[in-house]
């Protein structure tokens, strides 16, 4: 993708930025989170972003890293932006919008004194966010391209006798080698991750404080979620939940691994994950998200396994959810959301059950959702391939 | 490391945060982020921890994950709090502390809302943090300890003609078959790494906008930190920056490999680095950190180095900083900081130069401060090793 291609689509999501700004009747936004900074330079800077509802976009850098362009100033502090926003003859706003939800309570205060009144629009961009750019699409469907293909190989890293933190580490180390970046970014502060999680056996049904569809014990109570560093045992399963991210933007992607063998109950709760999966597949824009969950539920019980689906004693109350820059995006697809899909999200859809005894099984794919039906963006067989 | 010394060692992080909020005039603090969550409770959990100024805990958990003890209630949403420290006769606080410094806007609102009053209190806690308990001391010597063996091993994964990726995999990879956690936390939402960053040539120059001593490009404009991906030539450095982290505390290491051979400018880059390190080595507690900072520069003026010291075009303006739960813990060993070195901070020190056409030459060591002086925790030679 071209440097023209992303400048053009930059100017794209001011569109959509100042239509909301218009629409919250405030007169701009000022950014400073990691992620939104991301989503308006197109990269990472130290500084921040200023848009009025006019699509008038200004760059305001702390630390220098060599970026060139229109109305871009170098500050020493935010104090400095309403002074500069005069200099150059820019109006100073009535009212302007702050990440609520991204930036600290300190931030906020500090940031709130520059301006005459603020406003939270967290939501607002992460709603806005949600609804993917042309240029952001290219780069999910490369993403889950390279994921889909790297997950192709993941049967041939297994060998007999291994962990579940050997044949992890054996994944990280491919991915890595392949151009993953590592860093898997989250809303909100609580989820954290290392690249996402590889679970074996009962393992998966130990709850996790993080809200992930299925958790984990972990390696240490500082970090309970994942892998345990136990032996994988004939007659469980493997859920390998690695995320993609090879340009900042991250694609989930599931796969189940039965070892040495396959029984019933797993290839019976496999098919009734691939069923619930359908009802995304087969979803287009304008459905509802709560339906989604819905009509999965009811799958499950159509199968006896809702006891067992999205957890044991722990249930994620979620099927999917929107991924991109982060991977707990909007739209969530659980009962409470019942918003319609729009179209251009990206969601990942994520049946899952634990059998008692055996492990997790399930799947997950990301989607790309249009008004015409979805396209799948993690390119890899859905099958379940068993590790020998 | 008992459970119950982990339990008398909680007692006495109550003890310290309870003073402080005698101190602030606070009568209970409510914490809710996960560092904050870790140091309290000993584990993550998903949930808030509240103490008040009698050093009376009280845990509300919103996710069961198994955690049993005194005092833990089950909660759906935190406004549940007030009502359950009512119905069990705990007094109901005048004034709250809440971390102004890690929770979003949004959270703090929402909390504020449960009490008469609440104060920022989250800068007082990182204070707390800063002097480790005995538990805590003992974590970091056992990461520092298995930190350093790890990087004894760090020569023998080169191979020539590896790219910087290639490096960095196999240390990521041996690093994590050791019990390496993978996560890297840290303060403020904008600092962001994978498990550290290894910088090969030029590349050490080029400034990022994350504020490490040093950046690189890294591999994507929306990760602009470390390594690129480009072949490592003989004649310049590789310097290793990745953290320790195997049971939830991080220490911070660096060394310096030169490819094939050394030359003079390395070796007195090095010598220069070696110097200004054993200025925090000979100090103790009652030191101020402005000193170090100024000492440092000197030391740095003295070897005619002070224009490629701590970075070129963009430049790091301390020479070390507090390790613990993060990795940019207080104090900080800068000119502006100008409080004395407390007895038990746990700070890592990394006199670090640029040299053109070369890369970077530095070290980094983790050191406990104590009144009688300093106690090196990462257990690893300060030799330079030639990469062959």
């Amino acid at each position: 993708m071209e440097n023209s291609s992303l400048l053009s689509d930059l100017k794209l999501r001011y569109k959509k930025i100042a239509a909301a700004l218009r629409k919250n009747n405030l007169d701009a936004v000022l950014i400073s989170s990691n992620v939104n900074l991301i989503y308006t330079v197109g990269e990472l800077i130290d500084g921040y972003f200023y848009l009025n509802s006019d699509e008038k976009a200004f760059l305001f850098i702390r630390k220098d890293t060599g970026l060139s362009g229109d109305n871009i100033y170098n500050i020493t502090k935010p104090e400095q932006i309403p002074d500069i926003l005069k200099e150059v003859g820019e109006y100073l706003p009535e009212s302007v919008g702050l990440e609520d939800d991204s930036i600290s309570y300190n931030e906020w205060i500090r940031l709130s004194k520059l301006f005459n009144k603020v406003m939270p629009f967290g939501t607002v961009i992460r709603d806005v966010r949600s609804v993917k750019t042309p240029y952001e699409i290219e780069c999910l469907r490369m993403t889950g391209k390279k994921h889909g293909d790297l997950y192709s190989k993941i049967p041939s890293l297994y060998k007999k006798g291994m962990t579940d933190l050997e044949l992890s580490v054996e994944i990280e180390h491919l991915f890595r080698l392949n151009g993953h970046l590592g860093i898997f970014r989250t809303h909100g502060g609580h989820l954290e991750a290392f690249m996402g999680t590889l679970l074996a056996g009962d393992n998966a049904g130990t709850p996790s404080p993080y809200d992930f569809a299925i958790g984990g014990g972990g390696q240490d109570k500082s970090f309970p979620v994942g892998l345990t560093g136990r032996k994988i045992e004939e007659g469980e399963t493997v859920l390998v939940d690695i995320a993609g991210n090879f340009c900042g933007y991250l694609t989930d992607l599931s796969r189940t691994y039965p070892v040495g063998k396959t029984c019933y109950e797993i290839e019976k709760a496999y098919n009734a994950a691939i069923e619930i999966q359908a009802i995304t597949e087969n979803s287009k824009a304008g459905v509802l998200c709560s339906d989604i969950w819905e009509k999965s539920f009811e799958c499950a019980k159509k199968y006896s396994l809702e006891h067992c689906f999205m957890g044991l004693s722990s249930k994620a109350k979620f099927i999917g959810h929107g991924v991109g820059l982060q991977m707990n995006e909007t739209p969530v697809l659980t009962g409470r959301y019942q918003k319609p899909l729009e179209d251009g999200v990206c969601i990942a859809i994520e049946p899952k059950f634990i059998i008692e005894g055996v492990g997790a099984v399930g799947i997950e794919n990301t989607y790309l959702i249009t008004s015409k039906g979805t396209e799948k963006l993690t390119i890899c067989s859905d099958e379940m391939v068993i590790l020998n």
